[in-house]
């Protein structure tokens, strides 16, 4: 009865093939000589691969354990090693994680050599239970809660070989049972006793109090986790229908929603929406915090443009009017069609005349000096931000055409009295904020005399004594 | 801060309004308290309830004492009581489940009586913690696990009136102290440190236990469950728009479902759509076991015609071809327009002649005698099995219709040799168990000629020889 479920969860779950060898972890302990015999009962061709941990003493013993066994079955072996504790020490990370990594790495570097089908790890139910425990301990969210799965796709080690668990329904109790029946001692692994590990601790103290209350117990988590991970999954495709819904540019480490359908989705989708977008800027994150989730969220709800820093990721946030991105340091993201200048520094625009600012955008003048009841009539009807008409009697003959600086201010249309600083102008337009170190300011001498996109200035508008007219145009040359 | 917190709470969360009574359930201890006093200093109109359980003899001076701070505070004091041991242990419940049971019967009844906008309670977040703790140890799904919540809408108490808990994120040690800053001295409830009940352990015990695995485990938990509430919320939406999607009928005590659109959801939604069905069908329902979701599920998956009882919750599930029915036992689901007979006695037909075997259905028989070559080239490209026509020399004139009876056989059509049990040809063509007993059956003497819908009986098929034809004609009289 055991092969026959495990065989079931090897074909359907872990979706194994008997083409390609499986990459199969064998520490030497009951689960993972199980787990080889199973596989080996079954037909299914195989790798064996040892990783020494450098923390026991004995541990080349279990090396060679394996090595025997496996050679005894005519199996390709392969063994490594990396002295964990000093790495963990290097890294400041405890040592199960830089066990776990090293381990992992190693065992997806194999089968990458040997073009296995998958990577085989013995975890049994028992490891299952500690583990949910374990996010349950540290208040996880569904994704922790589910536990682990049989058979993971694109894992933080390979996009292209599973990571599988084919023992994740089988007791540690079954698996040290088959071993004796089947003849073998496996090693002991003496750090299993070692309650410097929050596991260890978990399996052997907390899991027998928690009997207590319900003798049921482990069955009870292994229950709760497959519910979970069947809901979770309900939830995954919510988020990927909702990502695809509320994103409109996905480039080069860069992602832009757009804001209003990303807001009017539920906090669950949200999140959801939040986290993938993490995971898939920051290559290897696993852990996503709960807190670090509900402060960009809070960010985005801010009705501001803004760009943030998200230290935790490397990442920056940037909240328009419409949009959000989340991007890498250093990212391009898309500028949409804004008037930009190619470099800071300023450029002359003669009268009449044109320049091109950058690839994609040129300013043209040209002076009008009759018909101007005709030309007022036509500039009094204008709804294009990107052409504007002037009092050439007020402006000089050569414009200058600068980014903004530091303390800038000017006299917007409108404003008769005072001046208003630029950078509150760009603020009230609600300017994106990455535009406005680029954004061309036509000026005449020291005179901000237009803003393309926004307003004209106050002191150079037309009026009833204008004789001669300064029309100007921006306009992108990009056919795109 | 604590009462600008349970402000925000009360209106957005608790979505209470200050122009109709709350009707706040008061223990007497600093959490119900706190409660009151909570809403009695922002203005909310109250009526005070107190529950005696006649669990412990000094619980009438804990009326006495919350019937005192009403009337200082001038505000409406009911007090209820109830023998719950006796109670418990009539219906063999937990005296926790009869209590809970009896104080919120007593609380909804008062609400309804004062016309109360809602039922106030005063649970903490350490209640939280030990509501999710316990569902932990249960292993139940995100329903569970995300705990309770600031309100609940058409709770198994009352369809209209609220239950909510406004002090869900106040931990329990701010209660205390609120009522120290405030002068009282709540009662102390003895029973709260008895370890024969479940949560008392939890609270007193296990929870310590947790904490010296995580000194922030408490918080974890509140976080957990907000995360898992948040996700709850878009799973509560996939299975309400998934029902829709699937649900064929929903009428008194029965609901039909599309069974191909339902076994293509996947499980997790299948899970849910269960659940609310059985919740809706079977009221005041809470706890719906995930063994038994797993049962019917099997149940559904299984590719026959079967009718199942379902003793746990004393509903039917049906299983056909194309739907599947769930129902309260006696309900009348709806036959999809079979032909069905009004009562079972037999009656006669005469040919030719008409009857009208139930109040939508009727049975016409003609004999033809003339054009019988033009006849056979309209019989033999007849795809309705409503009709049929048959060699009237083998007939006899008056027919029977009766219902299927115990042992029935007989030739359908192609069958040369031997006869075939009716109740195995029911099977065969997959004829819906409940719509078999009231088939009509058409017999001339001891013989099976026609089974409307099926087939016609294969000793009374025309041949060369055939001289006269019977030609019979099932159909309905319902305009709808």
């Amino acid at each position: 009865m055991f092969a026959g479920k495990i065989s079931a969860i090897l074909s359907n779950n872990c979706m194994l093939t008997k083409d390609r060898p499986v990459l199969v972890g064998v520490s030497g302990g009951p689960d993972s000589l199980s787990l080889l015999m199973m596989l080996q009962d079954l037909g299914y061709p195989m790798v064996i691969a040892h990783f020494n941990h450098q923390i026991r003493p004995e541990a080349l013993n279990d090396a060679r354990y394996v090595e025997k066994i496996a050679t005894n079955l005519g199996l390709p072996f392969v063994c490594g090693s990396s002295d964990v504790p000093n790495y963990a020490n290097s890294l400041h990370v405890p040592i199960e994680e830089a066990a776990r990594e090293l381990r992992y790495r190693f065992l997806f570097d194999q089968a990458r050599i040997y073009s296995a089908q998958a990577v085989a790890v013995g975890h049994t139910a028992d490891d299952q239970v500690e583990t949910v425990l374990m996010h349950i301990l540290r208040g996880s969210g569904l994704k922790g809660l589910r536990g682990m799965s049989y058979r993971t796709d694109s894992s933080q080690w390979d996009q292209d070989i599973p990571l599988i668990r084919p023992l994740l329904s089988t007791w540690r109790k079954e698996t040290q049972d088959y071993c004796t029946q089947m003849g073998f001692s496996p090693v002991n692994d003496a750090t299993n006793t070692d309650r410097s590990y929050l596991r260890n601790r978990i399996r052997l103290d907390l899991i027998p109090d928690l009997e207590k209350y319900n003798p049921r117990f482990r069955k009870a988590i292994i229950r709760m986790a497959r519910i979970l991970d069947d809901d979770f999954q309900v939830l995954e495709q919510d988020i990927q229908s909702a990502w695809k819904n509320c994103c409109v540019a996905d480039g080069d480490g860069y992602v832009a929603l757009n804001r209003d359908i990303f807001l009017k989705a539920v906090t669950g989708i949200q999140r959801g929406v939040l986290q993938k977008i993490i995971t898939d800027l920051v290559t290897g994150n696993k852990d996503i915090e709960f807190d670090s989730i509900e402060r960009i969220l809070g960010y985005i709800k801010q009705k501001q443009l803004k760009e943030y820093y998200l230290g935790e990721y490397d990442l920056r946030l940037l909240t328009e009017e419409y949009s959000i991105y989340l991007y890498r340091e250093g990212s391009r993201i898309p500028d949409n069609n804004w008037p930009q200048l190619y470099d800071s520094s300023p450029v002359f625009l003669q009268v009449p005349g044109s320049i091109q600012i950058s690839p994609t955008w040129k300013i043209e003048s040209t002076l009008i000096i009759n018909k101007i009841p005709e030309i007022l009539k036509i500039c009094n009807s204008n709804h294009d931000l990107f052409q504007v008409w002037l009092d050439a009697d007020c402006i000089s003959e050569s414009l200058i055409i600068k980014a903004r600086a530091d303390g800038d201010s000017w006299k917007p249309l409108g404003l008769e009295q005072g001046y208003q600083k630029l950078s509150d102008f760009f603020i009230n337009e609600k300017c994106p904020l990455r535009a406005r170190d680029r954004w061309p300011i036509i000026c005449s001498g020291n005179e901000i005399i237009w803003i393309p996109g926004y307003r004209p200035g106050n002191t150079v508008k037309i009026t009833q004594k204008t004789s001669r007219i300064l029309y100007l145009k921006i306009s992108s040359t990009d056919p795109n």
